[in-house]
């Protein structure tokens, strides 16, 4: 190839397309041409990326005329549409939406974990796992690498944000509702207070936690959940994994949490472990709970590592270790992952 | 006994105290004279019980004369000293403190689950468990009395009330600093608006969740931790039980929430523990997530039972349940739990 490859942005108007924009601007630049994409409503509007306005294009297949490398962050139905098109004109697809996570001819990437899957892509596209997935598996593929997994049981706590821009504006809105006042002492006085003002929740998330993302699938769970459990699989390469998941949304603007709960093969020692999160790329371990320091969503947000602290072996079991991992789930759980893939397929282009 | 037993409420003015003037006020009563006593700094108030004023009495020895039950709400230092004071002179005291709930000869008693072990109290104290432990041991102990239970991994979402008024207030006061804005997107805004407004926390608790409760422990856990480890175990009659506990405060003002990861001797199945939770006392099923139920701490919170919900069967592990449960660790997990231990006690006195 001739020159820096050209790239396009796909949904550059909505809440991960503005992170990665930033993202983008911060980046050591390996692109030639960036070019904006977004609905023929949003198209026309001018956005700020590295340092220059550029006119967002309305999505059609002309739009992807001369570009290399195509970051999709769009609905699912839209990713399934648009992601072949663009394929097939030869651009490759790197897409944050659901559309193509399991299908076996698409590599589901995280480059700190599998970056060697990336360039067997029958079909053109490279798929961006889900937010909560990529919030700890940056730290569970460390661990995985040198102990063996053997069993994940995982609680997420999940920000508002991973519902996108709609998430953040319900919980500003209701937190505006319930502060100064003397709710959540009383059986439904929030739900009461907060009415139909749900957004994309089914239930409050101010003075709340939520358990329940996604859509229902069988025996009672979420799509978010066996989400976890598939992509969690796919990634690491353990088709078999035991993986329990339960997803709670909690009234956090940004940065998923999780408690993690993981089996290996052999024993294994907190010093150890400790070690191995400490040297891994992309993660930071934070812990030391007598000087005060374990991660939270204030402190992971804005920034791009796997925050990773109270690392513990679990009592009844020398094999198994407990950890609190906090991801920002629009920059490494979105934007992020999403342009560390569209580089991985840079380089192989230069 | 010749008519009704006298009860003494020890910290009838602090958060837990307030809730149980009005459990008292609710139940069936069984209890002559009620006394009211509180540090002598609070002495002379006047608090509504059963429609009536009584004044406050200053803790000391004169103030357990003629009581036959004392329940104690104070700090553990104040329990350690005052409830052998009151055994002495023949109350028996129901104790909310952590003072002596791992002592082998105090009973440490939930109602529902082991009733029978109150009768056996050596030192004429009968604790009463730690509130995180309480919402959600009744609706474990009913799936244990059926299945048998052989592990359990918990993570807590656990609300600022634990905390006492203190963590009420630190809150609200939180909640009106960052309603209203943009905070929660940028690495250590929130932090920052809150400064050194934490109150009981160790961190800012609006917009945030935070991986500790409690003091540190030796490896890495947290007091909070041990304690639902060790109290579980005592409670449900199985000292060697697996139990890995994960505890993280998060911005609800009452109510404890929990996802149990939960193994039992053999087989489960989804309907069978729906039918088990379905019929025990203190229990609430809720759990249809196909109408949009299942249970949040906006609806537990003023109620007196367990609410489980999110009933499903661990999908690599037939032996397993998952389930997200919700307790008012005002009521339950503190002020009702004791009342009730009381009315046993008032029980075996007629």
């Amino acid at each position: 190839m001739k020159g820096r490859p050209t790239l396009a942005v796909v949904g550059a108007t909505g809440a991960v397309g503005a992170v990665m924009l930033q993202i983008l601007s911060q980046r050591a630049d390996v692109w030639g041409e960036i070019r904006l994409i977004a609905s023929p409503r949003s198209a026309g509007r001018k956005l700020s990326v590295r340092g220059e306005e550029v006119e967002v294009a309305a999505l059609d297949e002309a739009a992807f005329d001369g570009v290399d490398v195509a970051m999709f962050d769009v609905p699912d139905d839209v990713s399934a549409r648009w992601a072949p098109v663009a394929a097939a004109k030869g651009v490759v697809v790197v897409d944050n939406s659901a559309a193509f996570r399991m299908d076996p001819d698409v590599p589901l990437v995280v480059p700190e974990v599998n970056a060697h899957t990336v360039r067997n892509r029958p079909r053109g596209i490279v798929a961006n796992p889900n937010c909560t997935t990529l919030s700890m598996i940056v730290a569970l593929g460390a661990l995985h690498a040198e102990y063996g997994l053997r069993e994940l049981v995982v609680s997420s706590y999940q920000a508002v944000s991973g519902s996108g821009r709609a998430g953040i504006d319900t919980l500003r809105e209701q937190l505006s509702l319930v502060a100064g006042t003397e709710l959540g002492t009383g059986p439904g006085d929030v739900r009461r207070a907060v009415g139909d003002r749900t957004g994309p929740f089914p239930e409050p998330v101010a003075l709340n936690v939520v358990p329940w993302a996604g859509s229902l699938r069988e025996d009672g769970w979420s799509s978010e959940e066996m989400t976890v459990r598939d992509e969690s699989r796919k990634i690491l390469g353990l088709p078999q994994l035991p993986v329990a998941v339960t997803c709670v949304r909690v009234p956090v603007v940004t940065t998923h949490s999780m408690t993690v709960h993981a089996r290996f093969q052999g024993e294994v020692t907190v010093d150890g472990a400790q070690e191995i999160l400490a040297t891994a790329p992309g993660v930071v371990l934070f812990d030391n709970p007598a000087a005060g320091e374990f991660p939270t969503p204030a402190d992971a947000v804005g920034t791009d590592p796997t925050w990773v602290g109270r690392v513990r072996r679990t009592l009844d079991d020398p094999t198994a270790l407990e950890l609190f991992v906090c991801g920002d789930n629009l920059r490494k759980g979105a934007a992020l992952n999403t342009a560390q893939i569209a580089e991985l397929v840079a380089e192989e282009l230069a």
